[in-house]
């Protein structure tokens, strides 16, 4: 069935309209009578279209209900900027597995050069691909994905669980990624920053440490840049819910 | 350092010749001097090259080293054939993330069909996809895919641990996954089903109980096929490495 993110005017006004009213016309090819989910503020309704006007559609609430999607404490993914179309795959996968935000980061060892003017069209595509995945997923929170940032820009403030995936960790073998992740608590804020192909400099490694970062192993294997965030959320979503 | 899987012939007589060889030649146009790792039963050699010839190159072996990159137990994915290139992206991910076998199935919701005298050449070049991968991530262990099966192929007696991704369990909030990670034990035989996009069909899914396999919910979110399988994997990898 399909399912829209809509506003509080939407459901009170029972009427579908703008992007919405677009995408179920021409992409759903929606008729009288058909049931769509609308979902505002953590609640799901049913709906069925009842008439089909010019710029909008009408709607009666079939039923409504809750579901929890949602982790109990935000996970951020301070992703190194990778290469070719690896952020948009990293958005989709990351939007299943929970993620609160991504921030994209120019690090060291960043190849792509992004222009200036191309920076925030590119952010309108990338949080669009979150929306669509946060929908297709049943996601109750749209994931943001934030400006393209330096990682000198990031508040480490707004954080009270810091962790960064650090090669030179890897063939340390105890369990301090396991253990960070039985240590979330209710509404806690947690960061997880991840280098780019080739993975942090050194000098980004000290200055991340000095924020506060702890510098975890993500297991024995040698993971992408790509498969790096996959891994931290799925084990936090196995361990915590 | 380029790194290559040889055979104990290529050790003792301190050879590297075939394909190893011509890779070595054409794509990493290698020079006398220059060092190479090369992996052999658990131990990787990191060895010079001294001499170039027209059909093989000889080294010396300067440095060798035991990395323990596997499970101590095996984990197989029996993966419903997804759409498109899905199937590649699950490999590669999988490989990185330490499966031991995929075994691509094709499922009642495949919706894919593959003409039979394309199978040999598609599992050739998926398991080149894999042997990539596997150097890539540096394992000491080039996951097997096995040949195209039916459901009904899968001798489910070779797992002692065998568990399916079933989105009916999903509004399940138990613990049923993570308590069976938890007690996987060294030398297991774990298979974890996941189906097509779509999910299993009933009668599947019958069938796989019937055969010992225990329905799993994998989180509060719906996961795409090719987001399951390192869901488990990324789970199991920290909560058992």
């Amino acid at each position: 069935m399909p399912r829209y993110f809509v506003e509080e005017y939407n459901i009170s006004n029972l009427i579908i309209d703008n992007d919405n009213f677009h995408h179920l016309k021409t992409v759903n090819r929606v008729k009288i009578g058909e049931e769509v989910e609308l979902f505002f503020n953590d609640v799901t309704y049913k709906v069925k279209i009842t008439k089909i006007n010019k710029d909008n559609l009408i709607f009666e609430i079939i039923d409504q209900f809750y579901y929890d999607t949602e982790f109990n404490f935000k996970v951020t993914i301070m992703q190194g900027y990778p290469k070719g179309d690896k952020l948009e795959e990293i958005i989709k996968h990351s939007t299943e597995l929970g993620v609160y935000e991504i921030i994209p980061v120019i690090m060291d060892r960043t190849i792509v050069k992004i222009d200036d003017s191309k920076k925030q069209a590119k952010i309108n595509r990338l949080n669009t691909i979150a929306k669509e995945a946060a929908k297709q997923s049943r996601r109750n929170y749209i994931p943001k994905i934030n400006d393209i940032k330096k990682i000198t820009e990031i508040d480490s403030n707004l954080y009270n669980v810091k962790i960064f995936a650090y090669e030179a960790e890897c063939t340390n073998s105890d369990k301090k990624f396991l253990n960070i992740i039985n240590s979330i608590k209710e509404n806690d804020n947690v960061i997880i920053a991840i280098g780019p192909e080739g993975g942090f400099s050194n000098e980004e490694a000290k200055y991340l440490i000095d924020k506060g970062f702890i510098p975890v192993s993500l297991g024995k294997r040698i993971l992408r840049t790509e498969t790096a965030g996959l891994y931290c959320l799925s084990a936090i979503g196995a361990i915590k819910e």
